[in-house]
């Protein structure tokens, strides 16, 4: 049935016609999800909810926003990509997120937390200002519902005086199972929700921002989830609602109900989630340095396990902090810690870095103070794509003052940046990307600002190559060349800030070849290019240009964009007579 | 009495002894910032707070955070800082902001809003992990209270499991008066302490974050204020509170008393708040395209008069929005009302922008949406220091894909830059200084990365200038040239991205200068060296260098950092033989 229907078929379906399409969708769903890769038990949790959406409202008049997005590929089942959708998360094919550009129906892009909200506003706004009637609606699951973006939509919802259906998927779960007040307050409304009883008094948290509150207990039982979006419908042409959803992560597929957490991200094939090599080492490193040391702390938003710090967290409750998602809020909390004493690591992906932007450059780095951000998951990330690639942190970091910029070339060298960062009275990052191998070799003590020369060349070509990605590249070229006669200097450029002006200054070479996995706006090519300004050398960059980059392996990505040893290799090719 | 107090002294002071320090503090305030100019009636509402504070508590051993920080001078003339203190805010002086630097007493630096209670919370955790005992206390003013930080931080008191105390001061104003749903949260508790009746039952938000709540209903009463806070002292041992404290902001200057908006930053030598000329042509011409496009919606946290949108949003109710101190949700709120064919400017310091980084890259720019950002206030910003100079957007700004970003050199280009993004259909951003001056002439036709040639030189320099300081400069030096018989190329470089690749790939000119009031790591520089990258140009950077600047005038500030006519002539003559 889920085949090329359309919101007029559904509408007249029969109930029964209805919960078997929600079966077929779960199916499609896990069938896909375990071949493809991609967000698994969120998806499953939260089927009957979407069926009942597009039953009860009409789409794409009326809008629909997801929070993340980690919720909505019934939605696209349902929205004429059927067809398409064996290539979730591919290159070249559909995305995991809601993408405006895909669909009629997709009315917002989503992918970092707790955007649903405000964007909801915004366009019932707009709605307003234009004189038209159709419905808006948020639907956000409970772990984004920590972040303090919520806090500001519901602060202003008043003042545009408009209104919004928000829908809140409460599983209990983000990708970790949610933490915080609001959580515990969601717990209580749950209970008198089980009980019926004393709901109204509970919910006035929300009446107070001005939203009316309704809850469902059962959010996985379509004919209920079908009555109470029809009554509130209605509701919502007077006021702003919140409807309350219980749903069950991972329904109806016993290996997610059983495990939400490990089901959240599903790799391709059925294998379990990638390795995170890189995650492990800070893991393992932080928790055997934090045995000595008890002034070290680990905080991380949400992201715990995906972070390598699940030992930490249990051997060292006291001095773990795991907020929720709120990026922001970590980032004081570890400036404030280290002013007094502390050795704070802040854990996060370099994409959700970027919510910390302005409390890295006031709070951690205008107090000069020594805070360790561990940035994983750098560079281009992969299935994800746009909303979530790790490519603009050397870029929002390189200009910032007092922070020095590490990133290590392989697993050996990542353990002894950390080892380096123990000692180290400042403020620091680290960038590394999630696959990772002791590939190189051993590796020198860490000095900062220092880098190390892995091969000598013939003096003609030196290639500075900035983290594992690079470094790996750059012998990948140097190996080709070899065997063609040419012989290539491969530089481990393993600080971004400050730059080693003393190697830099002794290179004989004419020819620099930067690589990075990361923007050349602003980022270390461009840093070096600074450098060599006025002198007569002859500089490339091998990093990514001016556009968001989408969805691929990690190997397509850099691949296509020329981060590759072939590219470099084929530029100094075509430079073997100059 | 004030001069060189102790806060052992003042703990041994009558209560007429306090009250009369009290006035004297008052008086040394009002006096010391009618001279220098600095935030006025903020801290005169709050001298009987922080008088009792430091009776009652014992500083610096306890910890007092202020949030922004607009409240701290009462503070700081309490420790020992009376002597300095007619050097507040001037160049070498104290800061007008909490300082780690400037005392022992300042135990975090502060200046963006919000940031309090998660410092509080991380200094209060850091004490708890060493096994100490000392307090922690954050006084945040009501505007503050708005932040997403706020609810952030108030989501992980549990799961801290600390105890703080956080005085909430609420004046009924930020700069503005204060907007929002927690802000009438906040006046129907204040009814309730006013007539001592049913504040429990209406205290619950907090305590649902599990805080205490308790009030004061007068709080420029000393007495009640100490034995309050005495009160409190205790009750925090046991658990986090939430002091909610009513204070007149301006209290004791009849002056300020009726009229706290505008004299909330005070201008020097006790003229009215220096003129903001660009904001001034940003509201006049919003507000004349508004009469003809009803697409067009102006946005602001908190901002608006400061900005220049008063009239604007007298004039356009329905298209106004300011959401209080919320800028991350401002922006959603713009990008989402863009993709329902509105044409929203959001208006906003360049130092607060940094607040919305994420959103620009991921809600903006990933959607290519027709946001404008109206960035006021960029570059060195002056007497407010290290927090608030605006010397980072170009640097932040200039690796976002899909973003457009324009730089006006005189008022009459930013009028036509304003007229140019009502038809431009993509991000873009435009970046000015607080001052400004019809000065360069009638300005052609605004095309998207074109620039103009302003002087024709003997095609030696060329000078690229990006922003009305940067050609003020450029023409300084010209003038001090051409009497030498010098005459240099002087280009408005009006669009930092993207680059006139026309014009640049056109220069003779073998020396070429760039000019910016931005750091020189990322910013205009920058870029325009990655295009000459290979090429046999000499290039020289004006700009700023890698360090926060500190408090000064903005000549004084740009001169001591060689962003000056001065500067750029003596690097010309110095070449004139090469």
């Amino acid at each position: 049935m889920l085949k090329n229907i359309t919101e007029a078929q559904l509408k007249n379906m029969t109930l029964k016609e209805l919960i078997a399409l929600c079966e077929e969708a779960r199916e499609v769903i896990t069938k896909t999800v375990l071949n493809n890769g991609g967000h698994l038990s969120s998806n499953l949790g939260t089927v009957e909810l979407t069926v009942a959406l597009h039953y009860v409202f009409d789409f794409p008049e009326d809008k629909l926003i997801f929070d993340v997005g980690h919720q909505c590929y019934t939605h696209k089942l349902l929205t004429g990509r059927y067809d398409k959708f064996n290539t979730i998360r591919q290159k070249d094919g559909i995305s995991g997120f809601p993408k405006r550009e895909e669909s009629l129906f997709d009315c917002y892009d989503t992918g970092h937390a707790g955007t649903s909200v405000s964007a909801a506003l915004g366009i019932a706004k707009a709605r307003d200002i234009k004189g038209e009637k159709f419905n808006v609606i948020a639907l956000i699951g409970d772990g984004s519902f920590n972040n303090g973006l919520i806090y500001e939509a519901f602060n202003s919802l008043r003042l545009l005086n408009t209104n919004v259906l928000l829908i809140l998927n409460d599983n209990g779960m983000s990708i970790a199972p949610t933490v915080g007040s609001m959580h515990e307050y969601l717990e209580i409304l749950s209970e008198d929700m089980q009980h019926k009883s004393k709901v109204d008094r509970h919910a006035k948290i929300f009446e107070r921002f001005g939203f009316g509150y309704d809850g469902v207990y059962d959010g996985n039982d379509l004919e209920v989830m079908i009555n109470k979006l029809t009554e509130v419908r209605e509701r919502i042409k007077k006021e702003s609602v919140i409807l309350h959803v219980l749903t069950k992560k991972g329904k109806g597929y016993s290996f997610c109900e059983d495990d939400p957490e490990s089901t959240h991200g599903i790799a391709k094939n059925n294998q379990p989630v990638q390795f995170n090599e890189y995650s492990q080492v800070l893991g393992k490193t932080l928790t055997r340095l934090a045995a000595k040391n008890d002034r070290i702390v680990a905080v991380t938003a949400a992201m715990t396990s995906s972070l390598g710090l699940s030992e930490f967290f249990e051997k060292y409750p006291d001095r773990s902090v795991d907020v929720g998602i709120c990026e922001e809020h970590a980032t004081i909390l570890c400036a404030s810690m280290a002013t007094e004493g502390m050795k704070p690591y802040y854990a996060v992906y370099s994409t959700f870095l970027q919510r910390s932007f302005d409390e890295i450059v006031i709070d951690i780095c205008e107090q000069n103070l020594p805070v360790t951000l561990c940035i994983d998951r750098a560079g281009v990330s992969g299935a994800d794509g746009e909303t979530h690639q790790g490519v603009f942190d050397l870029s929002f970091l390189s200009f910032i003052p007092n922070l020095t910029i590490a990133v290590p070339k392989d697993l050996n060298e990542f353990e002894k940046m950390i080892e380096f960062s123990e000692g180290f009275n400042a403020p620091l990052a680290i960038r590394y990307p999630r696959e990772g191998k002791r590939f190189f070799g051993a590796c020198e003590k860490i000095a900062c600002g220092k880098w190390e020369k892995l091969a000598e060349g013939d003096g003609k070509y030196a290639i500075l190559a900035c983290g594992e990605r690079a470094v790996t590249q750059a012998f990948a070229a140097a190996e080709e060349l070899k065997a063609q006669g040419v012989s290539v200097t491969i530089i481990n450029a393993r600080f971004v800030k400050p730059l080693d002006t003393v190697m830099l200054g002794g290179l004989q070479e004419k020819f620099i070849l930067t690589v990075e996995d990361n923007m050349l706006a602003g980022g270390f090519g461009s840093v070096v290019n600074g450098y060599f300004i006025g002198g007569n050398k002859i500089l490339k960059n091998f990093a990514y240009a001016d556009e968001f980059i989408p969805q691929g392996s990690v190997s397509e990505l850099m691949q296509e964009r020329n981060l590759s040893g072939r590219a470099i290799t084929e530029f100094i090719k075509s430079n073997e007579n100059r």
